[in-house]
């Protein structure tokens, strides 16, 4: 890890939104920040170069996936996932925690760690912390997660009390199996949402020192208000001087409420499923331009945008691709929706910068409000 | 249509092989040519600026596909195929015929033309010569054809004899039908694998002297030594100043034997659904990528090879992404595939140029012969 991987470049006095910069040996990030995801070792539809020219400065992949197919071992051997997937710029790897609770079938949880099934052939797994690590040192991402314990929500107080323990004794075992000083390995607060929770997991995780801290376990189906909330209890116990990265969030409003409220660093698969489902997002809400309307809209998805999709093609013809099953038209909904949230990001480091965020957000959202 | 529309550049002494350019107002295509195939308005996969970065300066795209969907009305509505899937170089489109006869359902054959149910939806539909010339125009290709029957194989002579006559009286309907001069309109030989069918067909359609010619009905079974014959038995009666357009052929081996023989243009899906099957073309035969022997091999499909996917990516990667179902696995496949069939015709032309086309021929089939 770098001896300055993160620097507070501003801090707002009218909100609790930052800029920063991560600095990692594959460049650097300037933050908030949105990290498109590569599951599977590919930002699905995007080549690199394309994401390159969008501007993205970082992506995320997965461990439980990588894991799984083709194996940590393979791509270690090809030097690992930038190597393996000819990505030059930096890389962040969840610790599969999640996934293992979403997609993995027949678990068993203990303090151990985690058995399960395979969602790709039922095939059983055992994951550690140690194991999550050894997996993450393989892949060679230059940030990467503590192994944790995400519960559902709703779920009893009781229950998500001891999953914080569990969460928090495993961040421990984490940090010591971590052998890679270029990575930064981050940990991660949970406690559902119980602010009194969330605030003792932050408290007990700071005694580790991690270089910065994912909040989990958020965005599971709870309301946005109560998001929000949590984020207002929880932030102000975090150190000022460590990146915060709200995990599986990347919807535009929350991206811009979550900047305000001090949030670093957002993920989501959200833009680039939505494209693979025909639709665009734009700043007058999300277009479905698979749907007949647009049949003979030879506008582009969202005018005056500068992306690759909107500069070359028509509405009328992504519908036509889409309809056709070409996969031609999933690219072009692809482009147009990372490069939408992509610039979003740089349009709020801007409106931190010149003290107005909070007028960006009720202007940003006055806009995009309804669905058309 | 251009004044000089095609213009014969050299003629081999040693083979029927010749260089040419074709000239539409879209801009020139040096023949031989390799058109890679657009079925639904796109190049399955690709966007059209990796077209044109891989020398691609032709494509086709089909006529029964577009009239079904998204329809000949709104493509001519957005400016016609070239300002629809914004692709300013050269298009051919084809009549429909051979489409009519190996995808849809419940044909009914006359005189008049051919009733058929659409292969998506079961709907009736008629098309007859001076509606494929319709369509054609409102597509707005550079190169259109006229509406032919095409034969299976085998066929009887007595059928294939009424079908190829029902096809001259087609072309003269299509020529009278036909008022777009920007456009060339090219009529198809047929006659089966009969040489003097075939010859008689290409004498009464040379009476209507089209400004170019289709061979069609090869390449649907026939073993291709006979495909060979026949070409060898056709081509010297056709024109020597006019392109010779071998229809649905696009293996490196029928390539350069057609080249030989006098052909001029060729097209076909099979590089790029072969992609899409996780196999890759190479000078050393066709290699299964997709295949697990190829898991840890990190080196690229072709070693030489300088397209993008072979200067960036292995084959270990692109397995990983074709096992994953990921699209940029055969986004991969399919350029370069696209990539070797138009540096084999780019080859093929220089061979031509300096009359060792048939040592080329020794050379590239003696490694190409076997897949590995």
């Amino acid at each position: 890890m770098h001896k300055q991987f993160f620097t507070l470049d501003y801090q707002s006095v009218t909100t609790r939104a930052r800029l920063g910069t991560l600095t990692t040996k594959h460049g650097q990030v300037k933050t908030p920040v949105f990290m498109p995801v590569g599951t599977q070792a590919t930002v699905k539809t995007m080549a690199p170069h394309e994401l390159y020219d969008l501007g993205a400065e970082i992506i995320l992949s997965n461990t439980y996936h990588l894991y799984l197919r083709p194996g940590h071992d393979l791509v270690a051997e090809a030097g690992g996932l930038h190597s393996f997937m000819n990505w030059d710029r930096p890389i962040l790897t969840d610790s599969g925690g999640f996934q293992v609770f979403s997609l993995s079938t027949l678990r068993k949880i203990s303090e151990e760690g985690v058995e399960f099934r395979s969602h790709l052939d039922g095939s059983k797994h055992f994951i550690s912390p140690e194991k999550s690590i050894e997996i993450q040192m393989g892949l060679g991402a230059d940030i990467i997660m503590a192994f944790d314990e995400c519960p559902p929500y709703p779920a009893e107080r009781d229950y998500v009390k001891k999953s914080k323990d569990l969460t928090t004794h495993w961040a421990k075992r984490c940090k010591e199996a971590h052998a890679r000083p270029d990575q930064a390995l981050f940990g991660i607060v949970q406690g559902g949402v119980y602010g009194d929770l969330r605030r003792e997991s932050a408290l007990e995780l700071m005694e580790l020192d991690f270089p910065g801290y994912g909040i989990g376990g958020l965005s599971v189906g709870e309301p946005k208000g109560l998001m929000y909330e949590v984020l207002e209890e929880l932030i102000p116990v975090m150190p000022q001087g460590k990146p915060r990265y709200l995990m599986g969030v990347g919807s535009p409003d929350c991206l811009i409420e979550g900047v305000i409220r001090g949030v670093d660093m957002f993920d989501c698969v959200w833009p680039t499923r939505l494209a693979r489902h025909g639709m665009a997002i734009t700043r007058h809400g999300n277009l479905a331009v698979r749907d007949k309307p647009y049949s003979r809209d030879f506008r582009p998805l969202e005018e005056g945008c500068t992306c690759y999709t909107c500069q070359n093609f028509t509405r009328a013809y992504i519908r036509h691709l889409l309809k056709a099953k070409e996969v031609l038209g999933i690219r072009l909904t692809t482009i147009h929706n990372l490069a939408f949230l992509i610039r979003l990001m740089q349009d709020i480091r801007e409106a931190i910068r010149e003290e107005r965020l909070l007028e960006f957000r009720d202007e940003f959202m006055s806009a995009y409000g309804k669905d058309r």
